[in-house]
């Protein structure tokens, strides 16, 4: 990469712009794209504009958004026209999803009208689901056709699609009614009508469906090419398995953060200056600071117990870590179980039952740590049985809870994952203090 | 799909087999292994029976091994090699890698000499590596030969292969040299050679490369299929995009548990038991009590100070929780980045700058609650000044600590997730109180 680097920038330098342009070609897009990332914006400025116009549209599709502003606001409007035309439908909208709205305008007025009418259609979808991914450069033939027909189409249509090798059938009013692999094609006697040699009802997905369920849809039936269809059955578009890929990363991203309640990043890590990343992070740490000051007051309240027996104090930290680790990896496995659909909820209370036990058993074991750890260094086995009691009432409850929690959110139709490691590890604070008091009044005052 | 069971049942029932047959073959593999997981064992055993060959091996292929090695004992010896020599290669090496040995010997003894031997070579590679995933049903074919010859090849080996989309060349040492795509052939004149309507330099991966690489470069790439070659560059696989997905949810299960200090599950969460799933948590568990035990003994060493101000007591579940709270944030930030590769560990230093100076806000914002409490409450300043101070102290090695755990277990090759949740937050249990009575003894005492 460091070598090509050099290379690139003297043939800038002696502005070589015919072996520039066939050095570059030679790479992928994504290659070309983290090169510029590299470089200087007078150098990128040069290469944007030898560039042929459909490997600049590739190179373009790899930048995040307020790269490609910068990219689109750096170049002339008769090329900026061209490379708004030759996105791919999907990458195009994307963009045009993230500027502002007068800029958006702008660069639709500047487009061909046919570019322009398809990407308003696509414009209408939301974000996050099958419509907002899907492409509309596919290939759908009528069922009457020959294979020999179809064949033909292909080629004539093959450099305004993304993908030749899944074909879908449709009837007259275009309603999805098979699919043909571009293998069925070649392997087929060039005389049948394609309606006898396509795969009935495939799989397809409805235009408003949440883009995590079409990962699950892809993921589930091994499946490189998913249609879209409207309310009517009309197939609408494609979507590609690169994008769902993508759709995992990003979904998976937003849990694990969610999960550490480190709120939402905008862009890539390096990009963040400290006041973003705090701002990120402030909401969730505040809140889970007043939930800390709750726990607090229950200190305060029974500090009068404390003064008088303060070898109590010492096992506070033992009790509500352990209360808050065992609930946080409850709540990590029923994220999981819960985004692979392994369980639902209706298995609400099977899970619930589970982790109760296990509560028990962990807490169980927990306590016995925490009893030898009073007889040892306390020498009060009143401590220690209350110690130890603690512990395992407060591990059921903090493993129930575990269960109790993600299921409850998810069935309101929010992201699992809102149940954070810290947010239950603070509700356990609070409830594994108030526990700990109620025992000591019993067993010890 | 209840439907469907019910109609299953009945054909099952008057034992019409050509008909149970045809309704089965309309559904995929996947629809019909869930259809299978709700019925009788005995019923199970009645469908295996009469389903195609080629279709158990399919619905075979979505089983998890525990229920693979049901099946494959519950039928008779013929149809027991038939179905192994049906399946694909890289779902047999899955399978036969999950299996006690004595087992597999057996079962690669009933097979196929051709299909056990190509097994053989194919489990020595490790299970997490490019070699693990990949399978050997591709079309390979030499530089020389015309598009007409490829396409006569590629008829001839159709139903002997998982997918016809891409076409790999090769010299005449078996070496990796271009890929054409059935799409590029198509389109191409007959008569021409395929090495001069090949795209050179396919991206490739080694045999031996860790299966998180190589879901990177396929979401890198964008591509459907990847080949995989041995250090001579001699091609040996392929690796397709489905059995990609499914490296990627693997992966980032394996991750959110990880993270959450949940351990693993051996299978999926509703077929555990208490014991196992206490099992996979507990070691996690008592490390993280033990260090809630050191906690405590730094409680007790400062139980004098502690006796003599009580309140002091009631600001430690606020600074214990801020402080594992900021710290739980910025793992799950900086896993993320390093999951994505957009942090590597030459930026070591910008990462705990950046850190360190978020920590240096946020322990800012919770300071001043933490102050505001003290004087409200405690009607104490210097109680409040030292809550703040060590809030804002305890929160900068927080997000410092976590930007620099993860980069360093990742630098050390494992996994940056161990750095869980539960881990910094017990790291950070012991660090606060530390910080906490130093501050003390120096401002109020």
């Amino acid at each position: 990469m460091r070598i090509l680097k050099q290379e690139i920038e003297v043939l800038l330098k002696n502005k070589q712009i015919k072996k520039l342009q066939e050095t570059l070609e030679t790479f992928e897009s994504v290659e070309i794209a983290e090169l510029l990332r590299s470089m200087t914006f007078s150098q990128k400025l040069s290469i944007f504009s030898i560039l042929e116009i459909d490997l600049l549209a590739r190179v373009f599709e790899e930048f995040e958004s307020d790269e490609q502003i910068q990219i689109i606001e750096s170049i002339d409007k008769a090329r900026k026209a061209e490379l708004l035309d030759e996105l791919h439908p999907d990458d195009r909208v994307d963009f045009l999803q993230e500027i502002p709205i007068d800029l958006k305008e702008q660069l639709l007025s500047i487009m061909a009208q046919k570019e322009a009418r398809e990407t308003r259609e696509l414009l209408i979808y939301p974000e996050q689901t099958a419509g907002g991914l899907m492409t509309t450069k596919f290939i759908k033939v009528r069922k009457d056709l020959t294979v020999r027909q179809v064949v033909n189409k292909i080629k004539k249509a093959a450099k305004d699609v993304e993908t030749l090798s899944h074909i879908y059938v449709v009837d007259e009013n275009d309603v999805l009614v098979g699919l043909v692999t571009l293998q069925d094609l070649v392997l087929s006697n060039m005389r049948k009508k394609v309606k006898s040699i396509m795969q009935q009802h495939p799989v397809s997905v409805y235009t408003l469906l949440d883009q995590e369920t079409v990962a699950h849809e892809v993921a589930k039936y091994d499946i490189n090419t998913l249609p879209v269809v409207d309310e009517r059955g009309i197939i609408k578009g494609i979507i590609t398995v690169d994008d769902v890929i993508d759709v995992i990363n990003e979904e998976t991203t937003e849990d694990m953060l969610k999960f550490g309640a480190a709120g939402e990043l905008s862009s890539s890590y390096l990009k963040q200056n400290p006041f973003l990343l705090a701002r990120a992070r402030i909401l969730w740490l505040a809140i889970l600071a007043l939930v800390g000051i709750v726990s607090g007051f229950i200190i305060s309240k029974n500090s009068l117990i404390l003064s008088q027996v303060i070898a109590l104090a010492v096992f506070i930290p033992l009790l509500n870590g352990s209360a808050g680790n065992a609930g946080t990896q409850a709540v990590a496995v029923m994220i999981q179980a819960l985004a692979h659909g392994e369980v639902k909820f209706k298995d609400f209370w099977k899970s619930v039952h589970k982790e109760f036990l296990t509560g028990i058993i962990l807490g169980f074991i927990l306590g016995m740590l925490g009893l030898a750890r009073a007889v040892l260094f306390q020498k009060s086995s009143l401590i220690g049985i209350t110690v130890g009691l603690t512990l395992i009432i407060n591990t059921a409850i903090a493993t129930s809870l575990g269960a109790v929690l993600p299921l409850v959110v998810k069935r309101m139709n929010f992201d699992p994952a809102v149940i954070s490691g810290p947010l239950i590890t603070s509700i356990m604070d609070v409830t594994s203090l108030l526990i700990y008091f109620a025992l000591v009044k019993v067993i010890i005052l």
